[in-house]
């Protein structure tokens, strides 16, 4: 695993962007608890995500959005929506445009989604069964692609090699894309990262305001260079209160912890001569 | 107010693009409720918002972030985070950069801050207030910027008008995005969309698969040629069951509410004839 050095902390250089296609996302009828959910997943994995992009159900947004994204070449782009049987589920094909790729029939996929509805009916939960154009649709994937199974719902994910590039379609039901994510993505990304894991905690320091605590964070950061710390302010009616959060990304769990307690240790005596409390919240 | 049409809605041809600056957001620590927010609020002020966009804390990707967005010549971006203290506080540094502007001492930002230590001091918080370069630095704006008062907190917000497009700098407290976006940004957002506003309601639909709904929003959508309708599937063990979004955007209330109620009248029978049961959970 090569690292790369950004800001003084050493990231994984493998790096993933993750696309959210949906407009309930953009008129802010729906927290996008997906791309919280996934960048958790992936850095728990010791990879990173380097960027996050939400657009519109547009056929040429979701095209631009893949392009862009393919240019900076990460090693996966995580799409999540757009999947579905109706007219405005264009991830697919706005795939398709940016790789220049027809969509086309893939045997795989619609045996996936004709099991699913004989399920379905076998279930009780549908009458009778017919291939309609809007289920064949979830079966139209971008030449080349492979179909991933949906253990929860219809339309299966989708996975794309293209340009040393890994595109992986998940639906935007949150329930079928960490299905989809930890039985077949999961696995492949655990691969790509080795035993690289990350590590975090934190601290609640009262007392002390943010302007006073920046030099202390960027004296200990030059002293332990594998640990990154960020302040986050809370508001408080009384007392300045800030978050301080501490990571790092090792392979070795021991190491790791050695590192963030080392910070720690430094930080809060310096916190302490300034008068400030100090409570652990998370290590 | 102009209007384009988008796939069978038509949208206020206003839009906003939001940028969120974070590491937190990217390794799943922080869910984005400020974009989620922010979405909610442009959008019921007659405003769309086309893109969300997340990057980290480095300064080359909050600059090509903004540069990108400029080029897609929205009429407002607003970004979240990175305006404090700490080293990692980038955003106007990536602002200027993507602008070619110099940041620069800004004596109104200044004043502002001075006063907010100052009220600090007085309060208790603080025991006395000296003028740090890490305090300063708040103060340092690109060249042309306006200070934006932060009622909560001590950063500015910061306001740059640059080739048509308003560029709106918050911080990432929620709160003082939030105090500084209600008492700055929103008159003026106000006042672009005229009295333009969004329109929603959602109906539950159970028993009649999302597959078979599809060609229905179809057809009422080409019938109500205002009224978006999406399908968000739920998950359930024992059947189909899928919740209905209407919206649409008028200066008329009762305009609005008419359309709505039409679609869901039309679709309501529909469904009723196909056994599907419904109830309406917001309108």
């Amino acid at each position: 695993m090569q690292f790369f050095s950004a800001g003084g902390i050493d990231l994984p250089a493998a790096y993933v962007e993750i696309i959210c296609v949906g407009n309930e996302l953009l008129i802010g009828k729906t927290l996008n608890t997906n791309a919280h959910w996934l960048a958790r997943k992936i850095t728990s994995l010791g990879l990173s995500v380097k960027r996050i992009t939400v657009v519109r159900d547009d056929l040429d947004e979701i095209s631009s959005a893949i392009k862009e994204s393919i240019q900076r070449k990460p090693a996966f782009i995580i799409t999540t929506g757009g999947l579905g049987p109706t007219f405005d589920d264009k991830t697919l094909e706005g795939v398709a445009k940016a790789l220049n790729r027809d969509l086309e029939e893939n045997a795989e996929a619609l045996e996936m989604i004709r099991k699913k509805y004989e399920r379905y009916v076998a279930e009780g939960r549908m009458e009778r069964f017919e291939m309609t154009p809007y289920r064949l649709k979830m079966a139209r994937l971008p030449r080349g692609a492979k179909p991933l199974p949906n253990p929860v719902g219809t339309a299966p994910g989708v996975l794309i090699e293209y340009e040393g590039v890994s595109l992986v379609m998940l639906p935007g039901v949150p329930q079928e894309m960490m299905a989809i994510f930890e039985e077949q993505l999961e696995p492949l990304l655990r691969k790509i990262s080795g035993n690289l894991t990350f590590y975090e905690a934190s601290l609640e320091v009262r007392g002390v305001p943010e302007s006073e605590l920046a030099p202390v964070i960027e004296e200990i950061m030059r002293d332990n260079p594998y640990v990154y710390i960020k302040s986050h302010p809370k508001i408080s009616e009384k007392t300045h209160y800030i978050e301080l959060h501490f990571s790092t990304t090792s392979d070795d769990q021991s190491v790791a912890k050695q590192r963030i307690e080392r910070a720690i240790l430094q930080i809060s005596e310096i916190i302490r001569d300034k008068g400030g409390r100090i409570r652990a919240i998370q290590i």
